[in-house]
């Protein structure tokens, strides 16, 4: 099942049903997705038995399947990444015996084809392609032996970050905040079965193509996840219950063959050039430029949709 | 004007807007506080004009003010706290040009009089007494000078705590995520103008009493923020917008005099202990442990009423 979020004035959005094909739609029989998740039980027997879509779908009217959430807490499960990154912010932090993971800004988050406005073009302005789940309520405590039972649905985010500040916010120890600003979501959230043997010991077996202004700047596979999805949501959920609608990140696909594959941040490519030249050469993004992600199959389809999104002043 | 929340069984519960001695209470004419913060303006004053009170208040049936946020942004801003807090966590983060802010779960926030469950009593119980703001919407990159006008209430917070987890998610650079469980908030959430000369250049100018098992532990004077709540406002919407009902923590009220006027949590006492003897002697909190904060003016009036809130197994 793929659902999506039709913009209808409200902040939540409506949430609808999308057709095999992505052209057509029913709405759900539930105002919108943070609603169904509450219900999801009940409710995702009754949305996957949807056999009639008798709406064409705009999709400039999408937005983020989950336009807000409770909870955003992001990963950062790629090794390769992080040891490139560490290079660019010029930090050392510990790796530890688990998952890295920040609590980030939830009420927003960007529709999958908009303008995005950034408070200075100077900051570093940078994306992130990740995977993501959002989650039934989880009780606190829940082992990762239990914990894929929880993941409702499969998402793709990009994460926006702002490179220059987020060195000096990980030396507090305290983590990012101005550093992180909303990220996007792509326009379908799909439910685990959808992706069938794409989606393997709770992680994402596929590619996620990043595109910067036109130019293919990324395309690392999803799977080498240090820890799978139900690893992350049992050690958010250790020490607090998570409520419906919990959204959880993989942190920027990255691959050991990054020099092949490339990276799906600027930032790493920065790192990489740090470790070959001495010095990054790759510029941060600029007012105007766009980033397009998607992730897709070997047959070419697109179980998220697209992200496609342009910087502006804010 | 004071504002409380009755459970009524919905997740946001019921506004109420309660009289001067506390005792009685008047209807709001919003359904919740979430509602109202998003069209404060045009709210506040005919909440504020209210006049009479003709329901009985069962402190009992009294949620969180804000019993569950889209954001909560808590600063560490008492000079004195973070040296302490250093010796007991074992880090030594860079103390940095602007103030300290993680971001933590927002989703809960517990009942003033309550139960608190937490995952494991050998995790390092500890309380934090704290101040703490809730916005109207923020622009993003509004600037100190201006963020005073967008502060709604004030209000009191227990941001509970588990300190073993604290020092190894600090090195990794991310902030907390296990070692920081739902806060808790005091009964009412209070206007500024209801603080009169109490609330200076954005400060809480009162003390904050603090009582562990029926023992006076800590009693420290709000005021010698290092950054008064508008600055923390404003570094908090330097690169987002900030939603209304963002709320946003002074961390835990420490002073330099802390050995006349005890700590507000105790892993401040334990960095004193390690100062003064060598090594800490006061042990975390217990299973069915409790602790009791009160901000207090001279007159001895409760601004916020009370947090009592005991501790068992999740």
């Amino acid at each position: 099942m793929r659902l999506a979020t039709l913009d209808n004035g409200t902040k939540d959005g409506q949430l609808i049903i999308v057709s095999a094909g992505g052209t057509h739609y029913a709405p759900a029989p539930v105002a919108n997705l943070q609603a169904a998740l509450e219900d999801w039980d009940a409710l995702a027997p009754q949305m996957a038995a949807t056999d009639a879509f008798p709406h064409e779908l705009d999709s400039a009217r999408l937005l983020a399947p989950l336009p807000r959430a409770w909870q955003w807490l992001d990963g950062s499960v790629f090794p390769s990444h992080g040891a490139l990154m560490d290079k660019v912010l010029g930090v050392a932090p510990e790796k530890p015996p688990f998952p890295q993971m920040y609590q980030g800004v939830s009420d927003t988050f960007y529709a999958p084809v908009c303008d995005v406005p950034m408070a200075d073009e100077a900051l570093g302005i940078d994306f992130e392609g990740e995977f993501g789940i959002i989650t039934k309520p989880v009780p606190m405590g829940t082992p990762a032996s239990q914990a894929h039972k929880y993941i409702a649905l499969i998402v793709q985010i990009n994460d926006w970050s702002l490179r220059k500040l987020a060195g000096p916010e990980m030396k507090t120890g305290f983590g990012w905040i101005q550093a992180k600003p909303p990220c996007g979501m792509a326009q379908f959230a799909v439910t685990p079965d959808e992706l069938g043997a794409y989606w393997r010991n709770c992680r994402p077996a596929m590619h996620l193509r990043v595109i910067w202004n036109g130019t293919q700047f990324g395309n690392a596979f999803g799977e080498p996840m240090a820890y799978g999805f139900h690893e992350l949501v049992a050690h958010a959920a250790r020490t607090r219950h998570l409520v419906a609608g919990t959204v959880i990140g993989s942190g920027t696909v990255s691959n050991e063959t990054y020099r092949e594959v490339g990276s799906s941040c600027i930032a790493e490519r920065r790192g990489i050039e740090i470790v070959d030249h001495g010095a990054p050469s790759t510029e941060f993004m600029a007012y105007g430029d766009t980033v397009r992600m998607e992730a897709h199959l070997p047959d070419g389809r697109l179980p998220f949709g697209i992200i496609e999104q342009r910087v502006v002043p804010a």
